[in-house]
C-alpha cells in the first residue's frame, strides 16, 4: 500500500468550500487504495491575524507565547479537515504538534524539526484512520509549542513523509513551479520536473511556492515531492515534480528566474583585513538570527583594510545595524553605510556552471534595459544581481527572455 | 503567601485594551504580595466563531474534533495574556489543558474534570512565574483535547483554586450577582453575599453569571469564591461573595429571580403507571445527554396509566423526541405531545422552606398580571414556574417586586 502525505496550504483550506474541495481530493486518493496522511496550514490570513493580536501585546518580546498564539491557526484547520473527512464517512483524526511528537530545536518563531516520532501517526494509519497533522508546529525542549517559520507547514509535510517513507504532494494555489512569477511575466512556463538543488535555490532566491528548508530536507531524506494545484480539476496532469538532477531529461541552462524585493545593502568601510574582524561581525549577526546574503569584499582606500558589503532583508536592517554598532567597534570599521530600495533578481539552473556565456547573456540583457547592477553573487547553480526595486519587473522579463524561457507563442 | 486564582471571562479579554486592563489587575494583585494564577476564557465571540466553522463541517458529528477547534480560543487568549504580563515586566507562562494536566471524563463538548495535577502550575508559582491557564479545556482518556461545556472556564478556575488551596476571583462584565437580570428589572440589586446553594440554584435556573458546576465544585471543595467586575475601578469594593449559608447575616426569604427562555414541554400521555416505563424513557434521554427539567406526573384518563410531562431546552426538543420515539414504544404511551414558546421563571432563596406564604405570594403576583402557570416545580430553596416566553419580563418584574427585592428609590 503506497503511502502519501498530502499537504494543503492556506488558500486550499481558506474557506469552508475550499476545505470541502481539499477533503474531496483526500477522499479520491484514499479511494485509490493509498494510505493517506494529511498536513494542513492555517486558513489563509489566519496567521497574519494571530500575529497582529500577539503584536499588540509586545509579541516580539515573548516569542514563545507568540508561538502558542500562532499554533492555534493550524490546530483549527487540522480539526476542521478531520471533521470534514469524517462527514464524508472517512475515519480521520487531528494530530497537533505535541500529539505527533514533533520535537524542535532552535529559536521560537523559526524552530527546526529535530525529531519526529511517526509511531502515533503510523498507529492511526494502521487502523485505517487518516491522520490530519497540524503543520508549522512542534514542541521545544521545554515541552511548549513552537513554530517552524513561514512556510513551515511544507517542512512538517516533508518531515512526516520522510518518517513514513511516503510520497509528498504539496497542494497550493498554483499548479506547479514556474520559470518565473506569472504575475510579472505572463509567458512564464510551468516546469514539469526540477532538481532538488534548483528548487532549493529558487526558493532561497525568492520563489514562494516551496520553502527552502523543505526542498533541503526532501533532498537529504530522498522524499519524492510534487507541487500541485488544489484548484485544478486534474492536478495529476499538472504540477511539478522535484527529483534528483539525473532524472531530469530536459537539458536547459537556466530553469527559472526568481526575485526578492525590499533588500538592503550594508557596507562596512575600512575594516581590518584580518579575517577575525569579519568573523566577529558575521558571528554577531548570526547570533541575532539575521540572515545575510550576497557578501562581497572589496579593496578599501586605506592600506591594511578592506570594504565588506552584504545584503539583508529590509525589515532586518535596523536590527542588523544595531548588532553591527556593538560588534563592529572591535573590527574598527572606518564607516558604516547602508542603502535601501533594492531588489535581488536571480537566475537558477543546473546547467549554469557548464556554460561560459551565461554571465555575458546576463549583463547584455540588463544593459539593454539600462538596469544598473550594484552587486553580483554567484554559486554553482545561480547568479544573483542586486538592482533597484523599481526595475524588478523589467529585469525579470529581460532575463526570462534572454535565457530562452518564454513560452512559445 | 496567599494564593489567588483570577479568572477573566470573554469580555474581560475581548480586545487588546481589555487584555491590558485585566493584566493591570493581575499586576495589582501580584504587587500585594499574593501568588497569582490566571485562568482565561476565549476572547468574546471567538467560541461562537469557531463553533460556526466546525458546524460547517458537520461539527456535531465529530464532537472530539469540534473540541480541538474550540480549545484554540482559550489557547490564544492565554498566550496573549502571558505576553501582556511579560510586556509589563512580570514573569508569566501560558498553560494549555494538556500542559496543566487537566484530565477529563464524559462526553466531548461537556466533559467534566476528573483530575487536575497542580504540580506544573505550582512549580511555576514557586519560581515567581504567573501561570496563565487556558480555561474550558482539558484532555480526555485518549490524550486528546476536550472542552467542559459553556461557562467551563469558571470550572477550570475553581478546580485550579481547589488544587492550589487558593481564593478564586471570577472577573466578568457585571459587578456581581444580582437579584435578577438588570436588563429586565432596573431595580435589581447586587447581592453582596450569597450561599453556595442559592448560587447553584440561580445558575441552574438560568442566571448566567456563574456556571452551575462551578458553584457545586466550590461548595464541595470549600473554595472561597468572589464574582467581580473587571470593568469597575475598584472591584474589591463591589462584587458578590459566595460563601457558606451560615456566614450570611442578612435574613431574606428570596435571594433572586432567574429565568430561562426557550424551553419546550413534552408530554407522554397514557404511560403505564409502573415506574419501569418512566425509567426507560428518562434513562434513554440521559444516555443521549439530554438534560430534562420540571418533571410532573399526573392523572391520565385511562386506568392503570399516568401522564408524564417534563421540560427540555428548546434546542434539544427534536433530539429528545427522537429518543422518545425509539424508547417510548416500550412504555406504551398513548400519545406524545409537545409545546414550545415557553420560559421558566424561578425564585431562589434559602428562606423559602421556612415560609408558608411563599407560594401564595407567587400565585398572587402572577395572577395580578394574568400570567398563566403551565407547570410548577419546587425544591427546598427554589420554585420554578413554566409560562409563555412572551411573559418573561412581566413575570420577573412582578416576582422581584412581590418578594421585596426592588432597590429602594
Amino acid at each position: 500500500m503506497e503511502r502519501v502525505v498530502m499537504k494543503f496550504g492556506g488558500t486550499s483550506v481558506g474557506t469552508s468550500d475550499r476545505i470541502r474541495a481539499s477533503a474531496a481530493r483526500v477522499a479520491d486518493e484514499a479511494a485509490k487504495g493509498h494510505a493517506v496522511a494529511v498536513v494542513v496550514s492555517a486558513m489563509a490570513g489566519e496567521t497574519d491575524r494571530l500575529l497582529e493580536l500577539a503584536g499588540a501585546h509586545g509579541g516580539a518580546l515573548g516569542q514563545v507565547e507568540t508561538d502558542v498564539v500562532l499554533t492555534a491557526g493550524e490546530q483549527v484547520s487540522a480539526a476542521l479537515m478531520a471533521l470534514e473527512l469524517g462527514a464524508r464517512g472517512l475515519k480521520a483524526q487531528s494530530f497537533l504538534g505535541w500529539q505527533a511528537r514533533i520535537e524542535t530545536q532552535g529559536p521560537p518563531g523559526s524552530s527546526r524539526i529535530s525529531a519526529l516520532d511517526a509511531a502515533p501517526v503510523l498507529a492511526a494509519l494502521e487502523q485505517g484512520i487518516i491522520p490530519v497533522m497540524a503543520g508549522y508546529q512542534g514542541i521545544g525542549p521545554d515541552n511548549r509549542l513552537r513554530t517552524l517559520g513561514r512556510g513551515g507547514s511544507d517542512l512538517s509535510a516533508v518531515a512526516l513523509a520522510a518518517a513514513l517513507g511516503a510520497r509528498c504532494d504539496i497542494y497550493t494555489d498554483v499548479d506547479g513551479v514556474y520559470t518565473t512569477d506569472p504575475r510579472i511575466e505572463p509567458r512564464a512556463r510551468r516546469i514539469p520536473a526540477i532538481s532538488y538543488d534548483e528548487m532549493l535555490e529558487l526558493a532561497a532566491q525568492g520563489a514562494k511556492v516551496l520553502q527552502t528548508r523543505s526542498a533541503e530536507m526532501a533532498k537529504a531524506r530522498g522524499v519524492r515531492l510534487r507541487v500541485l494545484s488544489s484548484f485544478s480539476n486534474d492536478p495529476d496532469a499538472e504540477g511539478t515534480e522535484v527529483v534528483d538532477a539525473d532524472l531530469i531529461s530536459e537539458r536547459r541552462i537556466v530553469s527559472g528566474v526568481a526575485y526578492a524585493r525590499d533588500q538592503a545593502r550594508i557596507g562596512l568601510l575600512g575594516v581590518s583585513d584580518q579575517p577575525q574582524a569579519a568573523a566577529e561581525v558575521f558571528g554577531a549577526l548570526a547570533d541575532a538570527e539575521i540572515g545575510i546574503d550576497m557578501i562581497v569584499q572589496g579593496r578599501s582606500r586605506d592600506a591594511g583594510t578592506v570594504n565588506i558589503e552584504f545584503t539583508v532583508d529590509r525589515r532586518d536592517l535596523h536590527a542588523a545595524l544595531d548588532v553591527i554598532d556593538s560588534a563592529a567597534s572591535g573590527s574598527g570599521a572606518r564607516d558604516i553605510v547602508h542603502e535601501t530600495g533594492l531588489a535581488k533578481v536571480s537566475i537558477v539552473g543546473i546547467g549554469l556552471n557548464r556554460r561560459a556565456d551565461v554571465a555575458r547573456i546576463l549583463f547584455r540583457a540588463l544593459g539593454e534595459k539600462n538596469i544598473a547592477v550594484k552587486v553580483i553573487a554567484t554559486s554553482e547553480i545561480k547568479i544573483s544581481v542586486l538592482i533597484a526595486n523599481e526595475s524588478v519587473e523589467l529585469a525579470v522579463r529581460a532575463l526570462h527572455s534572454a535565457y530562452g524561457l518564454d513560452a512559445a507563442g
